[in-house]
Formats: structure tokens, C-alpha cells, sequence
């Protein structure tokens, strides 16, 4: 039950995206994610097992898909991205760290 | 895939404690919950069958255990409460809306 704190331990540098699971629980992960400038993966796309709901809560970022649709994300702004929805990160702001909180889980089972 | 914001539809004044669920999935929900200067529950004790992480980030909180420890929470801190650990949030700001992320999940099954 001690506190911790989600904008503590971010580093000045960073060489490449930064992650770190926070909390895991029956088919649930929730992670925190730390980019400066980078975006990802390098090359192609995510293509997730899980469901995922992901919310920027500090910095930028635009999140694209293979049909060309791009999503610029500002502190706050939070999506879900399904399963298999393939999507990539474009870009994040090159001139402060953007934080994310992401819960990876899975979907409600089909009654 | 639509986005939307934690911070947006936050009303002016409150007669209690706001709860919406963002999202949900297999044994997981993810709610955010505004309070602006409440306290909850009114009586007792919350006592809880999910495990809940919880993370505020606005305004700030107190939160209080039946052993008579309390928990400040400012902005970016974040919490594991598992089941059965009973809470309650003993004070939130009066002055601005406090704002919590709160993921309710079951723990993971032991091996």
C-alpha cells in the first residue's frame, strides 16, 4: 500500500522508450512508458495479443494506423486499441519526456 | 480508437463523488472517479473484492486505513489497494476537482 509516484525516476537521456510495469494482476498489466522523441517500434507495427487502454499524461505524441489515420494525443487524451488493431507510435515531442500509463488486459468474453 | 480526454466533462460543482467507466475487460475496469471535496464512503469502511490500483492526478487527497495510518496523495501518485484492504478516502480538496484513475482487477491466481 506505500505510494509511489508516476512522474518520479524519469530519466534526462534516453536512449530508447523506457518501460515499466507497475502493477500485474489475472490477465491484466498495467505499465508506465517513458519516450523522448522516440517513436515505435523502429519499423512495421504493434499487432497486440491484449486489448489495450493507453491515456498520455504528460508531452505529445501522434499514434498512426495502416490506413493512414493519425491521432495527436495531449495530456489526458486516452484511447483503447483492440487486440490485433495494428498501430505505431509516429512521434513524441523530441524536447520533453512523454509519459503514458498503459492497462493491457483482455477483452470481456463473449456471453 | 476515438480518443477522449480524463480531464474534459468535469462539472463545476458536485453534490457527491462522480464515478465513469472508461473501459472494461475479462475481470478488469477501469473507472475515473472526480471528487471535489468529499469523502468516501460516508460511514465506514470501503472493503473491496477486486484489487485496485488507483492513481490520482489532480488535485489532492488523504487516504485513510482502519490501523489509523494515512496516505497524502498528490498529483502522479499511485496506489495498490488489494482485496479486502480496508480504505476509505478520509479528505480531497475542497478548493478544485481531485481527479483519480482507478483500475479494479482481480489479483493474479497464485501458481
Amino acid at each position: 500500500m506505500d505510494e509511489q509516484n508516476l512522474f518520479a525516476n524519469i530519466p534526462e537521456t534516453l536512449d530508447k522508450e523506457l518501460f515499466d510495469t507497475l502493477a500485474t494482476g489475472n490477465n491484466v498489466r498495467i505499465e508506465r512508458i517513458v519516450s523522448r522523441g522516440q517513436s515505435s517500434p523502429a519499423q512495421g507495427w504493434y499487432d497486440q495479443i491484449s486489448d489495450e487502454w493507453v491515456i498520455l499524461l504528460r508531452g505529445e505524441a501522434v499514434i498512426a494506423y495502416p490506413n493512414g489515420r493519425e491521432v495527436t494525443l495531449c495530456e489526458g487524451d486516452y484511447l483503447h486499441i483492440p487486440a490485433h488493431c495494428r498501430h505505431r507510435v509516429q512521434w513524441t515531442d523530441p524536447n520533453r519526456a512523454t509519459v503514458w500509463l498503459a492497462i493491457h488486459y483482455a477483452a470481456a468474453m463473449q456471453p
